[in-house]
């Protein structure tokens, strides 16, 4: 039974906001006092550490389900599909839709009966459910898809992982530079071509781990304590990162019968540039094994970490050859691999 | 492969609710005009037509996952089961958690995680996410551990259902004293005793129907317009559930190769006891079939309608015989049927 991506699209909105774009911001520690250093050098350590220089913003009338039917549109174009026959419509994400200058998450309907709806979709059978699983949320919708199908229950899926974070930033936070907005879809099917999903793993570490990523209050004490954005305690997520997603891509590697020097490509989710290197450095020398330069392509440059999308994103972007020196073929061997809030952690091994 | 349900549990919140205490309420119409009858003429009509005397309210200080998690615990009593050996840990929910007072939706991360962390439970392969698919999430998270389970990438699951819709209603609004508060939980797992699933049947209706539970302003026209609260088209959802409700419960049956004349219990979604009447005798009209008494337990009346919780409420109170006259045998086929935001319907055909 082969399990493969038939179709592909993502949307990376208009708006390209600078580090500099962030030059009038009063950055604050999290207990309150203003950082000791000016937002030149603020600006200048946080593109050394995470390689951002520019993030996607969607426009002020947009929603995240708005993208996320943008990219899924995209993806039904690209694989040929008639939509009438997805059998499921699987939404990730985390935020919910959040208006421009409103707090309030609006997840009624779900996001992927908005997508239906906005697709035109008839077809009652074709069931339309979010998933909320952190920024492995698409990966793990991908492993659900499958499982459906494995199941009997289904043999085509629409995944989609879209965020519109720029909705969820505390202004005085410097970690809000991180942030982005964007959308990815993909068809997952039952194919007779060879190729697809190899193997799949999944790990949700609760135990000390759980409000590693949170929402919480602004660290301008003076803000209201009800309005709360997203947050992270970025230190403990880099050592939980490097020291639980190298073995769990490993064991993914393992299962799929896979030699690691045949893998082509790792699409690890687009946290932070160095986070994401020293992550790749130690899965391969897991095996002793030196990677190929380019192994691991990366779009968080000008996109910046848009959650759920990142994978998508980038997988699309690669299929499509719109992505430098960073091509897929048919037979290549790809992981995916992503970790965040939950904490979740998850990899698949794929053949293209 | 029998898939069953071995452990159940519910927790329902301490503070009830009288119909006389919205008595002070000012109800509106959906166009922000007073009402033209008294409280006591709305409380009357409203008690005949949904059956709700009364309904639960959370604690101030309680959250959504919190009762979650105290459902899940006494699941994992009932089942007596060692918490570490769960594969999955499936979280129903449509507002996440809302804190007393305040308007915001916490997700992050997902109540599912926030349980897993509470339960202590260390074993990083049992996988924690939320589902969001309407009322029917409870139902939804059954299917997709009964599909984990025959995809063979799961043996025991834990699924939640929980919501304190206290938190998102608007006052001025009668449709508010639908809604209550409450969690059930269940664990579904591979077993070797006979029963179990025998049959399920989900679809997804948005083509006119994605909007007909939506989040929407208060009636009082005066109110900030970035507050948003449960809003719903009751008479259009009356239409709907009736139209397709009993055909998607006979599909079910069908497949499941059960007589009509062997349902022995109906526990569908305490949404609305007239609704839930007309959509039980339409479904046994479909087969010509006139059921006995007492064949849809309700426990509407005292609980109110508490969204994803009410059906493993409801049968969480069967199976440890504490529903006057309603109980539940070894052998005995039920039905579980639900009708919700989405526009979501699911049944699944039970032997006990």
């Amino acid at each position: 039974m082969n399990i493969r991506i038939t179709g592909s699209g993502s949307y990376i909105p208009g708006r390209a906001v600078k580090n500099s774009d962030f030059s009038g911001h009063v950055f604050l520690d999290d207990d309150g006092t203003l950082l000791p250093y000016s937002n030149e050098v603020i600006s200048g350590k946080f593109r050394q550490i995470t390689g951002i220089e520019e993030r996607r913003y969607v426009e002020e009338g947009l929603l995240t389900s708005d993208i996320g039917f943008f990219a899924a549109q995209k993806a039904i174009e690209d694989g040929d599909i008639d939509p009438e026959t997805l059998d499921y419509i699987i939404f990730a994400h985390n935020f919910g839709n959040v208006k421009h200058g409103a707090i309030q998450t609006d997840i009624l309907p779900s996001l992927a009966s908005r997508v239906k709806h906005s697709l035109r979709i008839k077809n009652p059978r074709c069931v339309a459910y979010d998933i909320l699983f952190g920024c492995p949320g698409w990966v793990e919708g991908v492993i659900q898809a499958q499982a459906f199908i494995k199941a009997g229950i289904a043999r085509r899926c629409l995944v989609i992982g879209a965020e519109t974070l720029s909705r969820v930033v505390d202004p005085h936070d410097r970690d809000s530079m991180i942030y982005s907005d964007g959308a990815g879809a993909s068809i997952i099917e039952l194919s007779e071509e060879e190729g697809g999903i190899l193997a799949h793993e999944t790990a949700t570490y609760t135990y000390e781990e759980a409000y590693f990523l949170f929402f919480g209050n602004s660290f301008n004490k003076e803000h209201d304590p009800d309005v709360r954005y997203i947050k992270m305690h970025g230190r403990k997520i880099y050592e939980f990162a490097l020291n639980h997603v190298p073995q769990a891509m490993k064991a993914c590697v393992d299962r799929s019968g896979i030699q690691i020097a045949d893998i082509k490509k790792v699409l690890i989710h687009q946290a932070n540039e160095k986070m994401d290197e020293a992550i790749v450095q130690r899965f391969f020398k897991l095996y002793g094994f030196t990677p190929a330069r380019h192994i691991m392509p990366m779009c968080i440059g000008k996109l910046g970490n848009s959650s759920v999308a990142t994978i998508p994103t980038l997988y699309d972007l690669m299929v499509k050859g719109r992505l430098e020196n960073q091509t897929l073929s048919k037979g290549d061997v790809i992981i995916f691999a992503s970790v965040g809030s939950g904490m979740n952690i998850n990899a698949i091994v794929y053949r293209m």
